[in-house]
């Protein structure tokens, strides 16, 4: 019995790999891929997503694009992690996966809404969609089974000292998200940074001697050489697909039940989740915290899904 | 030749090992311990500096109270971490090490202005001292040689989420040292949190044998305690003793020259230290700031300093 | 030639009588009613809205509901002033006027894009229902002739000492509108307080003799004793109609072309708008700001409205 | 029996005027004066307060320097108003009334402590010195009887639309000055834009026919041209002989007992104190807030000042 999701994303070589993974695991019912502006503009995120579906034979599960900016201000794009395209690397063809004709948050609810089970929303970029979704339509709250995001730290940011890159596009986003009583899972770089892309991991993907094995090495060639250029950091970490793990199976990634909170105001940590892991701020715990991840099987689960996806008979028809 | 050094503290357990130290390295030359309010307030942290100096036979060596209150707002002390005396663990006598009839920073003024050579400060509290020294006595900057504060992180803080206590403090005394455009090592969380008090540095005091080293194992005892009971960390760090090995051996403390910048307006995050590791805020290198210790011989001058002021015929006169 | 207009509004006392000068003033052609949560509850202030619809004869104006909270954080009523009802004084029996089958967002952009000359928006109310048209919506954008809002001060404010109600109710919301680009005017607290209910202006209504007039007679006695009891002001201030009086006939109220921002971080002064009366920001001007109501015309206008409206043969045909 | 008063200022136009009419009146005995950084550099105002003792005959009373910048960040001075020296206009010789050996903070508290009964303290200029005093000296507390400090306002700002010059340049003093929980009286914009240096009282002064009388009109045609070309407002306001006067007769500043709390967060309000009238956020009233001036009698103050220093036979020996 496949488990409902949702994967709202920002492809990015990371959400890459997310919907790959989110596609192909037997465990996992993909139900719809909505993009969001973040690593890229959102018409460069919503062709990345159809590009890399198209890439992978992902057909069937629907593409829908959502909101252009944040909830307040500007949008601030990745372009010196993700490239121009938000997709560097790999040459991609004119995509076959169509766009479906429907706003990302009218597709959720509506999917939501229909669904016999609650639904469980993988947001992988800044919140913007989630939290219109959770804000206009109240009616939702009870098919949506849990909120798993990759977005913020317990420890340094990446856009800013303190602040993630998804949360610091959209703060008040993020906010509304973690106010909103509804279960919700944060993983944050201090967990995606351990699942780096290591050599042995690009070797891995290397030896499936696939067309779309050897689009994920291209697609990590760049992005290792961006997080070098960047971060000083070689090998750089998949931080998307481990939310879809933790989805998966939840053994993988160990988690903490605390209070988090997004800094709205400060001059130089606007975008920060305050995580208190020791109980010093007196909130009460409104997220699980992801804190540790078991590597060695996220790897296998990550390199797995890229195999079934590689021209396997069953890849035209995942989830 | 002895390099002349003023320690600014507030002790605390840790600050009182600083201040051994600081006394006894014969790589130093202490001029003076100068204090304010922080763990404690002043006429307690006041009062535990003379009783560490009692105790550890420093004599001759000038002890001024400073500060009683941030530039800021009000005090806030850490008696969860040092408990009501802000040296809770052994009994101590009254001091018969007196207090000098000069606050702290005329104390400082007068000693950088007569030594014939510039002079190190080392700021192991909250740095009113310090930033009222600057800013009121601009006269003083051609003496001090460079400020080696403990306070800050790279990482998480530990009073909240993101801010270190001594920061944390006052916010606003921190941001006037480190705009000060003085030489400023800032030696964090991030680095002290490596000079742990495993069982075997407890075991390395006792085996010293003297009342001095008992007194030293009562007091990371009930340090212990603390850490073990707030942060769930049962070898706590020495925080501020980092600081001064710092100046003793540069080798030590290995450091990176970066943009540090303090917030002083967030909602959740006042006080942090925002460390630009990764020149991502475009702002120019004001700090050095201490990325990795070398624990082991850290730990040899530790125990060595203990062991100096031990009852051995120099005790009496040290620096 | 009548005016088009879209008046979005959140009643409220003020707001009541804007809507019967929107709807009789022949100069004007009232498009649609929209609402907000503001002054009360949305399900409180679209219920008023038809009440006053209904009681006036307004009909084939539709009346659509928008957002029911600001983009931002939680709704703060003003039910101090406004009552519990939100239209506190009158009895009204069930409204006969209906409710569009349509979000308040998607008739304003329907309406917008359907008429054949650009249509001025005229927000009575917080912001939301109007940032959000602007930013999902951009195709509206040359569509809109002007936004005439009320909303902010250039002296003090009401809802705290220098914030007024409708821009600390959702201040993202304005700010998103004050930097829209758009031609919009501020018609704040310093010039509805100039238009004051004085015991002359209610004898006027009271002349009038319709049931009509005797309501509005109960909603201003209503609304004077709320401003006396809350503010120590007799009069009251009837803001709403001031920036429809605008629209009508721009003579009646002075404005000046200056910088706005509001104030999004401060500790007391969040949803403050910042009128840069002197040019001492240095900003570019965004807004024409009213600054001086001729109040004797002001108030021919608002009586002639109800005049018209009460029993007349033309009252259930207006704009 | 003559009220003793320090007036803590920064010279500045309306400043020469408060020394003058705090030298002059009968009823008040100026203890002292001492200077800050405001409206100019230290060493201008410092330098604008001898020359105008000197000029105006003012010999025995001590002129005193204190802080060259605020609390916290950096000196912004008001050379738009006040000119390159701080007092432009007039042309002075070199002052021959001396400069105190003291700072004006040691100053203060000497006189605090010698004198028989509590002083009023009148700062008409940021807030630095005062604060100090108050922070680092609490001795001095039963000896302050009342603070009455030209600054802030209960409508807008001068410096920025909400802040006022001299609570702009050093917030965290005035708000260390307003949480002291002595007596403050805030006279503010609000009341000293009450007090216009119109014709009619420029020719009042110029009818004096002394050299002292000459000098003020020459000081108040500066003043004049300056407000015209930067507010224009042709009839200057004429701020700190407000506050003096206040202490002189109380019945000429009508006053409020209401909250007060400086803004220190605000991105585009900081320096703003927000006065609370109309008791709108729960605070408990913290400062007497003027709010109505008789002009009158207070013109008549100021001009029977000038004519009391203008060479009569006790211009020498004032207060």
């Amino acid at each position: 019995m496949a488990f409902p999701i949702i994967l709202d994303c920002d492809p990015g070589h990371d959400d890459a790999l997310a919907i790959m993974l989110a596609a192909a695991d037997p465990r996992l019912n993909l139900l719809a891929i909505t993009t969001v502006a973040g690593n890229q503009t959102l018409d460069k995120t919503t062709l990345n997503a159809r590009r890399v579906c198209t890439i992978a034979g992902i057909t069937g599960v629907p593409v829908a694009a959502g909101y252009d900016r944040p909830l307040v201000g500007e949008l601030h794009v990745a372009d010196d992690i993700h490239g121009s395209t938000g997709l560097d690397g790999p040459a991609f063809g004119e995509p076959t996966v169509p766009l479906a004709d429907e706003h990302a948050v009218a597709l959720m609810r509506r999917l939501l809404l229909a669904h016999p089970e609650p639904v469980t929303l993988v947001p992988t970029g800044p919140l913007t969609n989630v939290a219109v979704l959770l804000r206009d339509h109240p009616e939702v709250r009870p098919k949506v089974r849990e909120i798993v995001l990759m977005g913020g730290s317990t420890e340094r940011g990446n856009v800013t000292p303190y602040a993630e890159f998804n949360i610091a596009v959209d703060p008040e986003a993020a906010d509304l998200v973690l106010r909103s009583g509804l279960p919700v899972t944060v993983v944050g770089l201090n967990v995606t940074h351990q699942a780096l892309v290591t050599p042995d991991v690009v070797a891995r993907f290397r030896a499936l001697g696939t067309p779309l094995a050897d689009a994920c090495v291209e697609l990590m060639t760049f992005f290792a050489s961006a997080y070098e250029r960047v971060f000083g950091l070689p090998d750089p970490p998949l931080h998307d697909p481990v939310a879809i793990a933790r989805v998966i199976d939840p053994s993988l990634v160990e988690c903490v039940d605390v209070p988090v909170v997004v800094e709205l105001t400060g001059t130089h940590t606007r975008g920060a989740t305050v995580v208190d892991l020791h109980h010093k701020t007196g909130l009460a715990p409104n997220a699980r915290v992801a804190v540790r991840l078991r590597a060695a099987p996220f790897w296998d689960l990550v390199v797995d899904a890229v195999s079934r996806l590689s021209g396997s008979p069953t890849a035209g028809s995942p989830g």
